[in-house]
């Protein structure tokens, strides 16, 4: 398994297991335990995980789990994410929907997430979504002090767009270690609008989530599901891939911006595709043939 | 009155009297001097004019008024603008709608400004609007010469988009130290496009005009303004707020960019409208209500 | 003939010809040669080609015109460019549309290219189009290597929107010397969404394809193309230009940006009207009057 330097003493697995569907696979604690142990013997060292996931009970079912073998934590990194806030049993406080990065939340938020999984520390915590309604001295001032208690080994954050990654990194003394954002053969904007540019710019390598488009290139009737679909299909045959997910992670492993794509499913079949995805190499033409199909015209 | 640093040598009043309707309100220059000294004792310091207000008019009403009592210039910061040519009686030699940012024009619109003042130094010179034409480098020619002939102490821009800002600034050897733009709970689209983003990582302040959306809100039977006004009303109840416009002003001083709203209104209630919003406190959660009201949907 | 200077050792004349269209004129090499000495004799000193013109055979018939007179190759600058590949009976190798710009295939498209011009160096290579699957890296070596090996002299790109730009450039250790962008009275695309901003800022003029707007606005029948066809006549006879293509031209001549339109015509009456656009003064009116006709309303 390839990694990605994210930073001098920070190294992420290229492919990221994601956990925001934890709570859907009824999962005993063993059950989630061995999902773990399977993904670090495939390398896979890196999970994937925000406050919010599973309605507030993702991060504390994966650390229930790695209580069962403790020393699996230091051959892990865990990235969680905080600054939303929603309605939920979970969380009674909570009156509505909004987002929330002031510093008093960010520690709440991280002080949480480390008794959740049973931790003292996180490797990477993400601001999940840009607030704008947010203080960026305020979030300076809550990255330092967890940097400092050592709770936190780095930042980044998510969903992020130029101006306002730029905005961010302005207030802090740290450098931002990456975005995650939205990358799919069938979900082009983040390639589009400049967010990936600014990645390799700032030489930061982005975590892609829905890196097969939440399914829907699988199933949607939607025109443009169906062409990407056969398309992929197509050249699944051409490059011996089973299925068309594979050439869906080797389009943007391929991709030169080191993206890393989240895996988001409890089935090893699942990210073992993502895994034998990076064997394939895709030539130049297949890659613009799929960036065209989606596009649904020719690049000018 | 809080004051917002703009320079080491210059601050604004957080709370702006704005001056674009002084030729509507049929002042006496004895009114107009009253109006100046409530808004003084209420601790707005701060006047913001454009040349081309109220037809070419209301610079001159302002300075008539002034001269009345020549002793509050020093109390006072004086804002205004150049940059827009359009036909009027006033300006016989304009033939049609554009801008000029050419040095002579902009040196010209100054020495009237001056004139209608009657003043020998004006505060804060703004570009009233990103001159697709705008030779910046005339521009910058412009701003040394008025800054050191002492007729201008500073400079800033109005309604420019982050690529407009960043080239301008890359011409001067001062900083600009505003940009006025349209902010209001009804036109977002300053903190959707980065605008508001680049205030905040340059370090400055931004004006908001319209901040009450040119009275749309209270008004308007469009959709975004019914469901707005409806928002607004509630909150004004739960913050124990006379009227929406408290809640609307108050909505964009809680921004942590330091917002400094216009006010443009010369009747004294609504003025202190705008000062009362100082100190309601909206939670995060009435902010986001108030932001996804308008959006018309979550945040994601 | 104005020159722009574009580096320290290198500028072009303001007033560029273009030889996209040059398979199409079905000249003689002696034909050819003669267009490129009634350029030289005007001033006209730099000639725009890319790989893809005339289906791969552009180059080469220019290069077969100046071998009748090498001598005339050091009185001239070539700009070329790469990393467009499309189906072509002249590339049987090349399968499909896709953009290439990895390190081997600007390589070869180069040793091509100087193969064509029948030269041992260009003065500037032009990156296409922007690559959604650029690798910068690839591109930084082989623009170094081609500096080094001096078959280039320097480097620019083409159609790039500014975050591909500051992102390939934060690659390069050397300066990319212009953008040639879409810039005409009815393409304004570049003028508003900040490229051009970008090209002054970062101090390098643009250069202009279809500063004509590929002729649309002479014969095309939608409503943007009449209403300036008929703006332009006027503004014509207002300033004595004998076709509304000299004040077209004067309209970009005339911007801050040092705009370089490049004239894509093999008949000498077209060339000589850019040349003599160059003597049109319009005024401000004039210019602003021209971009509100083209988008359909007036500044705001």
């Amino acid at each position: 398994m390839e990694r990605i330097q994210l930073a001098e003493d920070l190294s992420f697995s290229r492919i990221i297991h994601g956990l925001w569907r934890l709570a859907d696979w009824d999962f005993s604690q063993e059950e989630t335990l061995q999902l773990i142990e399977e993904c670090l013997e495939r390398g896979i060292t890196t999970f994937d995980h925000a406050d919010i996931y599973g309605s507030y009970t993702c991060e504390e079912l994966f650390g229930d789990a790695l209580a069962l073998k403790p020393e699996l934590r230091e051959k892990m990194e865990i990235v969680t994410k905080c600054g939303i806030k929603f309605a939920s049993a979970n969380r009674p406080s909570h009156t509505s929907k909004c987002y929330d990065t002031s510093k008093q939340h960010i520690l709440q938020s991280v002080e949480q997430s480390l008794k959740n999984f049973q931790t003292d520390y996180i490797d990477v915590l993400l601001i999940h979504r840009p607030d704008p309604f947010m203080n960026p001295r305020e979030v300076a001032e809550a990255f330092s002090q967890l940097k400092e208690e050592g709770k936190m080994r780095h930042f980044g954050v998510s969903n992020f767009k130029q101006s306002q990654f730029n905005m961010l990194q302005s207030f802090l003394d740290m450098p931002l270690v990456t975005n995650q954002i939205e990358l799919s053969t069938y979900h082009l904007e983040n390639f589009q609008d400049g967010t990936v540019d600014l990645c390799l710019e700032k030489r930061i390598a982005p975590m892609a989530w829905s890196p097969l488009a939440g399914g829907q290139v699988f199933t949607s009737q939607d025109e443009k599901a169906i062409r990407l679909r056969e398309k992929l299909a197509s050249i699944a045959k051409d490059v011996n891939a089973k299925e068309i997910d594979e050439v869906m992670y080797a389009w943007l492993l391929q991709h030169p911006a080191n993206i890393m794509p989240i895996v988001g499913s409890g089935k090893l079949g699942r990210i073992d595709a993502a895994i034998k995805a990076q064997e394939i190499k895709l030539t130049v033409e297949q890659w613009f043939d799929i960036l065209q199909t989606s596009m649904g015209h020719d690049v000018p």
